[in-house]
């Protein structure tokens, strides 16, 4: 039974991108009693991006301006954010409980826009971050102005690190376990070729971190020789895995934690729908952004009929 | 066989709405060698539209506007737009010829995106296009500035059509035969509210256009009497058809004419990805713009396996 007094929300929201912002502007457009509960900061990781040159009408523009001008956009229809975590969900009769660390809430529909977070390299990294290790580029490229950097990674996000690097950084050390890098768009191939300042190094065992208080390079073995790449700092760029592990048991997940939904974005339990990078796939804004539409689309539709 | 000197593409994409030039941003990003082909004009509907205010970054901008900044997007990337009519698709071995009014060309892949055009009345209204009756609300309602209108049509589509014109005629009369609208976003109900030069009249048959040389009117009937609504514009507003009579016999195709899609876009022939409202469902910018992006990464990565 509810207890008096408690809102019955139509819809909530869990995470502040991309996704979770385009599905709020339609929520919040569609009348919708509506929250969305952030962990940290409105915008997501397209925040920590650095040029974004693929969102269709925005030829080139700064990451972390986009963020700003998503929670703009998303303050401009009054969509409440609140700053908190969701650690569990609960399925009651018709409707949810979301328990966060702060509060609970009830609510009709849930949408799930929890994004991913980046990949741990599990060596002895822990006792360096913010000494001199960082796995967000944007966040921490400035503090190496004109210094040496080691990015540590594979593929396209250890790209994307390295091409975000070389215009801060003096040089740019990418040091890799691959014998060959992937990149999701050719283009960025490109970009790492024009750079002067980048070194790759492949077919890299990743030994440890080395340093005293501060990290001051790191221990590879190549061809079986080891050895010291020294640097001023070093980035960590694995890519990422889904912020899921609150749903466990709550909504089926694949094998890798990502949410399984359908092609309207509804997850295995009715109510509840799961957008952009949380759901797996092409992990780009623009589909984050058409992901935040389509479920609030289903949403909207769903509660005019009762459902 | 191929003759010599035939260019074969990557990837042709058919239709340069939003749906279209996001997979064209995409494609030129991913370095394959790419056209569009376009019948009228790039940006598509959108450009019809009044207000654009949930494509997540825009808070408020003009149909047009937005349009020409997709347009613009897409000539940075130098995606080639091509000025023809798409009149058929054959499948030959391993490739597609795409034969259009002008030339015919040949491609690897394929993507339609070529949305949806204004559903017809199929009265009397064809003598009278451009003769006071349009179909296209954004594109004429400048013609009527200070006068009086009539809507006529359903839902959304009526409902924005009323919009866009309240604050450019002096009185706009929205004629349906439903006897109440549905919306797809129920802000369009306040909008419509809060227009003090908004009639609507509902149960109306909508028997005949009238007018001599120009529209002056339209015979309606309601509840059994028969009427003239007299007016200087008139606005046939029953939504939209897809775009896919060419497609017949080419992908599979639902009840409604839409191009039948998995969630990657896919469409029932290997090779060929509809994206846009030319899949039905939800349309909306967000969504075509998230198709366009979806469809083009899994089209680089077939490319990139030799598929």
């Amino acid at each position: 039974m509810l207890l008096k007094g408690v809102i019955m929300y139509d819809v909530i929201i869990i995470g502040a991108g991309p996704a979770g912002l385009s599905a709020g502007v339609y929520a919040m457009r569609g009348k919708l009693k509506a929250i969305c509960i952030e962990k940290e900061n409105p915008g997501g990781r397209i925040a920590e991006a650095g040029i974004v040159e693929n969102y269709l009408g925005f030829e080139e523009i700064r990451g972390y301006e986009l963020a700003e001008r998503f929670r703009k956009h998303a303050e401009k229809f009054k969509l409440p954010i609140i700053y908190d975590e969701v650690v569990k969900i609960e399925k009651e009769n018709g409707y949810f409980k979301v328990i966060t660390k702060k509060s609970q809430y009830i609510t009709k529909k849930i949408v799930i826009a929890t994004g991913t977070r980046a990949k741990k390299l599990n060596i002895n990294e822990d006792k360096f971050i913010g000494k001199g290790v960082s796995y967000c580029t944007m966040c921490d490229a400035f503090f190496y102005l004109n210094k040496d950097v080691i990015v540590l990674g594979r593929d396209t996000p250890a790209i994307m690190s390295a091409i975000n690097l070389k215009d801060i950084a003096k040089r740019v050390i990418l040091i890799t376990d691959k014998k060959e890098l992937k990149a999701a768009e050719p283009i960025m191939f490109d970009r790492l070729k024009e750079a002067k300042n980048i070194e790759i190094i492949y077919n890299a065992e990743i030994l440890e971190i080395v340093g005293d208080e501060r990290a001051e390079g790191v221990k590879i073995r190549v061809n079986g020789e080891e050895k010291i790449i020294k640097a001023d700092g070093i980035f960590i760029s694995y890519g990422h895995v889904p912020n899921t592990d609150f749903l466990k048991g709550v909504v089926e997940l694949d094998k890798n934690g990502f949410v399984i939904t359908d092609e309207n974005c509804k997850t295995s339990v009715n109510g509840i729908y799961a957008v952009g990078d949380v759901r797996g796939g092409v992990m780009q804004v623009a589909k984050a952004v058409g992901d935040g539409c389509i479920a609030m689309a289903n949403i909207i539709k769903e509660l005019q009929r009762g459902m």
